[in-house]
């Protein structure tokens, strides 16, 4: 079976919902997942000409997003607080989850990342400033591993890998995040997990061909 | 238990998925259904300042969107036809909607409205054209009737029904489509279908209290 990959940005409300159902929602499938952080503000300002959120540019979408995320959080059991800044600056925590997902071991290195979103969107941190993402990283290894983890935040190589996922990101057609892929398939929004793994376990599913999306 | 609105335009697709879902799903919860035909061309106007469907702006969102239709149909068992035309000029079909809604009965109206989104969206007929709809609702009653009722679409209290419908959809907050109100709790896009009925049936639930969306 194909992997599922789950491509997030963690200035993105809707991808925590998606971090923190994925691995649970896999494993009852047997499929693996691999997550790719990425930056969704380079990808609005080439495909809309943008420097905000378009959640931003429309009060009435985003007053409903924000009841939509509680109820989300609600449905599946999970804190939220509605962030003081929308979107918060995510650069940082996209380069720690690099550094998680590629140099910690996968199980530690997601629950990382969950909580760097439930600190972000259920409890209202930060974690657009390095000291509190430290804060929230140093409890995932002993202190001194984990403050070398997070220097690397700065590092060119952690730079550059957000920045080919990002390029990456728009050479497949992501427009928003959470985005799903199994192969070629993309599947857009929380609302498609289910769908992408449903794809992953079965494709071809109900008879479809596989297509580009 | 509230009666659960929901809000359409014809020429919107994700709109055809709950038209073909919703009177079934809605009956396994005893859930009663209100149809709302309205124009999200002027909302698009008031909200974002342009004269055409948010999908069109972006063309990795709209390539995208014609995917996902296409696998949403195949996942619920529904015809698609990629659309010649997007978005179609559907201002005769809502007020024809309007009409089956409020002067036909339940069962036969709501029959209507569902074939002219199969006809829009599963055969590519174009709805826009008012020869195409007056053949499409000629089998809904006899001939001389359904006559009248299609002639109905150039009718003043028709055409202000339509303009109420839209004004009231931008006052209560609605920036596309389909949506569904439980009271005033609103729900954006079919994928919301679900959690919509089961508000309106166990509403508050997850000790959700109601909100303003």
């Amino acid at each position: 079976m194909l992997p599922v990959e789950f491509w997030f940005d963690l200035a993105s409300p809707y991808s925590m919902i998606a971090a923190l159902r994925i691995d649970d929602q896999a494993k009852r499938y047997g499929l693996e997942v691999k997550w790719v952080p990425f930056l969704l503000g380079p990808i609005f300002t080439e495909q809309l000409g943008i420097k905000d959120s378009p959640f931003n540019l429309n009060p009435a979408r985003r007053r409903y997003m924000f009841r939509d995320l509680e109820r989300l959080c609600a449905k599946y059991g999970f804190e939220w607080s509605p962030p003081r800044e929308f979107p918060r600056y995510s650069v940082y925590a996209n380069r720690l989850a690099i550094v998680a997902l590629t140099e910690m071991d996968p199980r530690t290195g997601h629950a990382l990342v969950r909580q760097l979103f439930r600190c972000s969107f259920g409890d209202n941190s930060d974690i657009g400033d390095p000291h509190i993402i430290g804060h929230i990283a140093s409890v995932f290894g002993t202190e001194e591993e984990m403050a070398v983890r997070v220097r690397r935040i700065e590092d060119q190589d952690i730079k550059d890998k957000l920045r080919a996922n990002t390029a990456e990101a728009s050479r497949r057609g992501i427009f928003g995040a959470p985005t799903f892929f199994v192969g070629e398939e993309m599947f857009f929004g929380q609302d498609r997990l289910d769908d992408a793994l449903e794809w992953a376990r079965t494709a071809p599913y109900f008879d479809l061909p596989p297509g580009n999306a």
